[in-house]
């Protein structure tokens, strides 16, 4: 086998790294728990036919197929080959599909998270993979949801993401129904054109933007002019209300639109702070056709070209079975996206390459077991322990325990007591076995973030 | 959207299920870092000509392609597309390619643990899936790697499984310089052909694998019986190595092998236990061609129809680069071989569906700010806690809980002081939101095993 090379788009971590994906995983998980999210976990796989629907992300699907496949196959009544598979390339049409399949064995609302990787065939660039991990919170129920539930999975998105060493980040929220009453309302023909030409905004110049207004979606200049106004509207409380008012436009929708956006902001109020904040930005309007009230992009200080490190919003169709409509909202995180960048410019690194946080040393082979014994003693106490791989000279087992990052090297000596070398500092102090321990910091791998100070400003 | 129909060979866990699972992966993940193993994630998928050997598996392998190949893609210099892509259906071959990409920047010998799922399109049947999470531990060398991590990773696994409410398992050793140096010694023309011969003694009756022995394997017919006597013997002590030279056969590699084979089941005599057993039993080979010392399958009691849950041993050159040899030494366990049956038959099952311990109840809407304030105090000492999702009478509150097996169900009285109810029981106390906690049992989802005891026979 020749030394392989890293395939394009599909980032692996180093086992430091990997750590620090662990970690992140291990703490939003344990904040989704505390707001009483349970985790699922689907197959890579749907039918090809629930994952394509015409849109963008067909064309990236990764299809199946059994490198030899066997003719008798759906002879033999096997549904799972007579449909074609594909990859699922986000964690919404899975989970849509799940609640349709299991709707009789869930209790809704239904609040889920799920963290596993999808697929996507695009051109890798940096944060864009064709394999990535996300983490997604869903709160979904039957035939309704009350808006309250917009309104929690922002908070707890917020909370869990705060409790990550990550740079500043800045939650974004608007409403689709605020912007479509506010198109309806000043008159502007084609609303679902204008939705369209105001996302535009992140990639091309206002005046752009205006043309493209008039031109699709049938706009007069000033009407453009008026929805420019309103999209340029950002603010971290709820005096946006105001602002929009001021622009004199009147309708139904809107008026509700501005409730809802009003109330996420404020009832994310007490969880906001340097770290993570939460604005209106009247302008984010999210691509997808099927958001139907608050929606939410995520974006992370000096990462800005990385665009949204996670996103979601309201859905009133989650899944739907013709009979049963299930609503829906969620917020998904990108994972990798944000890991990957953050690791390859050293912003976040693993404290260690290994889970030990003690080696035991050995005088020679014969010491073997009771290296064992004494390492069996630590872990009991939960004291991640490694015995030396052979008996070198000491000076060499602990450059092998320095190369790993292990902190501790532990000696028996002949007498039967034993010493414990910090390799950081050289202290080497007798130690008991059964009441020994590491400080807190160094007992497990964790996250180091070398650079955070520097990129932590809030915006 | 119609209601979907669940895919063969693709199982899901509802959310109780999942927590058995995410419980099971959390504890033996938990031994393996105590040993110093750690952790790390492969990429899905494989350049084809580093799965498709030639063997048995690769009709199983399933190959990517976009659903809508982009003819310039190659042309982009996009390494990726330009060869062919499948899903590992290990994650041996994955962690051998990684150990080779990255021998760099790894320290050896290297441990590490890696759960994840693999893919074969292989029929379907209980225990044999086409998605599944398997768990693999391995300590890989660089040039060379000492025997006794041999025993190290069997006494690992013995000691992550017997941490797990699993029927009594029993990790059955051989050692394939024992059978090698037994056959060579005897005089068989053909060794391997009397292995692959042997190995079919769990399909087929003694007589005809002895007739098999001479027939592809050349032996003689007294040959192919003292072949059988070795396959007989198995027993959970060291008493082999005389029943072994008891048959009256002597050869160099035999006797390296009797001693490996000793040692190993010496070296785990203090960890096993009624629950979980290590034997020396003489007909176990395991077909794969690259385990060159130790093998060993597990077997479940009452699940011998799954054949084993796991297994693995050692190779001489997990990878090779041409100029530098990987041996190694791993052991995989079948995280969805073993709990899929175990959770359909109900010997394993979730606490409960959700994560909450405490459902918060409401009076009416407007005491929702005041509940969601107790709920985060609740949190913040680590109890996962919900707000009920509408103000119904309290008789409903309470059965919306039941439902989902949340135990406790938390007042705010209007007076200022707080009630909880186990609604269990029945029992309603005063509690004070600073210092009440639920029984430590209550606290997150853990597994129950309503038939477990039935099961766990030492065998």
């Amino acid at each position: 086998m020749s030394k392989p090379t890293p395939l394009s788009g599909y980032p692996e971590f180093l086992p430091a790294e990997r750590a620090v994906e662990r970690e992140v995983v291990s703490r939003i998980s344990r904040t989704f728990e505390l707001h009483g999210f349970a985790n699922i976990e689907t197959r890579a796989v749907e039918p090809l036919d629930r994952l394509a629907k015409g849109g963008e992300v067909d064309k990236e699907i990764y299809v199946l197929r059994r490198l030899h496949a066997d003719p008798d196959d759906t002879a033999a009544g096997d549904s799972g080959q007579s449909r074609q598979l594909g990859l699922h390339f986000d964690l919404t049409v899975p989970f849509a599909r799940y609640v349709l399949e299991n709707a009789g064995h869930l209790e809704f609302p239904f609040r889920r998270f799920q963290i596993q990787p999808a697929w996507r065939g695009e051109r890798p660039q940096e944060g864009r993979y064709r394999q990535f991990n996300q983490a997604d919170i869903d709160i979904v129920g039957r035939d309704e949801l009350p808006f309250h539930h917009d309104v929690e999975v922002v908070r707890v998105m917020v909370e869990a993401l705060d409790g990550l060493p990550l740079p500043a980040l800045s939650f974004q929220v608007n409403n689709r129904k605020l912007i479509q009453g506010f198109y309806r309302g000043l008159g502007v023909p084609d609303v679902p054109a204008a939705i369209r030409a105001i996302d535009k905004l992140d990639k091309q110049p206002a005046d752009a933007v205006a043309a493209l207004l008039v031109e699709t979606a049938g706009a007069t200049p000033e009407q453009a002019d008026t929805c420019l106004a309103l999209a340029s509207i950002r603010v971290a409380d709820t005096s946006f209300v105001e602002t929009v008012r001021g622009l004199g436009v009147e309708d139904e929708l809107l008026e509700t639109g501005l409730a809802e956006l009003a109330a996420v902001v404020d009832g994310c109020a007490d969880v906001v702070n340097d770290h993570v904040t939460v604005e209106a930005n009247l302008r984010i309007a999210r691509g997808l056709d099927y958001y139907t009230g608050t929606v939410v992009e995520i974006f992370m200080t000096g990462y800005e070209r990385l665009k949204s490190v996670g996103g979601g919003g309201r859905y009133d169709a989650l899944a739907s079975d013709g009979r049963t409509t299930y609503p829906g909202v969620g917020i998904s995180f990108g994972v990798s996206r944000t890991l990957v960048p953050l690791v390859a410019d050293g912003v976040l690194a693993g404290s260690r390459a290994v889970s030990s946080a003690v080696l035991v040393a050995l005088a020679d082979e014969e010491a073997r077991p009771a290296a064992h014994e004494l390492a069996d003693r630590l872990r009991r106490r939960g004291i991640p322990t490694e015995v030396a791989a052979s008996p070198q000279r000491f000076g060499k087992q602990i450059r092998y325990a320095e190369r790993r990052g292990i902190p501790f090297v532990w000696f028996q000596q002949e007498d039967g007591t034993h010493q414990v070398k910090d390799i950081r500092s050289g202290d080497q102090v007798d130690a008991d076995p059964e009441s020994w321990n590491p400080p807190a910091t160094d007992l497990h791998q964790t996250i180091v973030s070398p650079v955070i100070n520097s990129l932590e400003q809030p915006s």
